[in-house]
């Protein structure tokens, strides 16, 4: 025997996570045992009510727990604009941003032939979708600047100029702060490329 | 709003856990999102199981479902010989290793003087209890080698002496596999004041 078995199964949970191997997950169960037993609880009813209670909103495909969700169904919100993006995580650091007021799509992925993801395998239809609605006027492609989330944009980019929505893509150049030294040359050429009058 | 309210109570639930901040908890939580409904479920199951089931074994003091623990109640452990560690995780350490037959006492802790932790605070007073058991002949002080691990290894040793029972330190030098070159003075130091005839 090496764990009393309750923590077995606990430590085996813990490895389910991303990024946490064995000694890891030993350390956060034995870190549950000195927990106080109210907070263990709400730690178990906040895992089962976050996998129970939220969903993908129909419209824009956010995690959320209400549907449509917060951002879709904020009547303060510009109709007008839709930002496009890979995963809901980006959603939310957009929003911490608290600068863009428009809406969002988001595609779960991105096209990656590699990787044997078409666009059918993103959320690219419902986005179409949207743009049947005369409101929309522009759509931002913020997927990530890889090649992957290049290629999602162009072709994204590709299947909406027919309908004359204006398609912009978000900007690549020095991160602030960043050391222009250290940069890449992809980086580089790509804040060369994108330079603007002063 | 950043976060829908489940996603935000679980991310704090992780947050509470050593070693885990922000970032890491929302990458924690995002992925309990895709996880299966029975494995989130088997998982929450499992932090309410750990802390409602584990106990501290009344003789040894190691984490246990049953009490006395599996060890204890072992009639194959060798009684004579007790094993004496600061942490729950140390036995398991040293049961890994598979070549001690004896028992253990966990300490839970080791005198710090700065911490304002003294003898009274640590599992001292049950071990000099059980060897009041005449069987026992042998005290393994398996203390971590730190300030703190050796004043503790030293100060029981001054208290069981009387006693008649041996007590021993285990061995400090150069890990297995470990190269001089990059070994710390005191190790080295400790390497060979501890070297034996071949």
């Amino acid at each position: 025997m090496h764990y009393p078995e309750p923590i077995s199964r606990l430590i085996d949970s813990f490895m389910k996570l991303p990024g946490i191997g064995p000694k890891t997950a030993a350390r956060l169960a034995f870190h549950v045992l000195t927990m106080k037993e109210d907070t263990v609880s709400t730690f178990a009813k906040a895992l089962v009510d976050a996998k129970r209670n939220l969903m993908y909103c129909s419209q824009c495909g956010h995690i959320t727990d209400i549907d449509p969700c917060h951002i879709c169904s904020d009547k303060q919100r510009d109709v007008s604009t839709i930002c496009v993006v890979q995963d809901p995580k980006d959603v939310i650091a957009m929003e911490k941003m608290r600068d863009y007021q428009g809406l969002y799509h988001v595609l779960h992925g991105a096209i990656s032939p590699m990787d044997g993801v078409g666009p059918e395998d993103i959320n690219v239809a419902s986005l179409l979708g949207r743009l049947h609605d005369e409101r929309v006027q522009e759509l931002i492609l913020a997927t990530n600047p890889t090649i992957e989330g290049e290629a999602t944009a162009m072709y994204i980019s590709r299947l909406v100029k027919p309908s004359g929505i204006r398609t912009t893509r978000i900007a690549h150049g020095l991160p602030v702060g960043g050391d222009l030294e250290y940069a890449d040359e992809v980086t580089l050429s790509k804040a060369l490329e994108g330079r603007r009058e002063l």
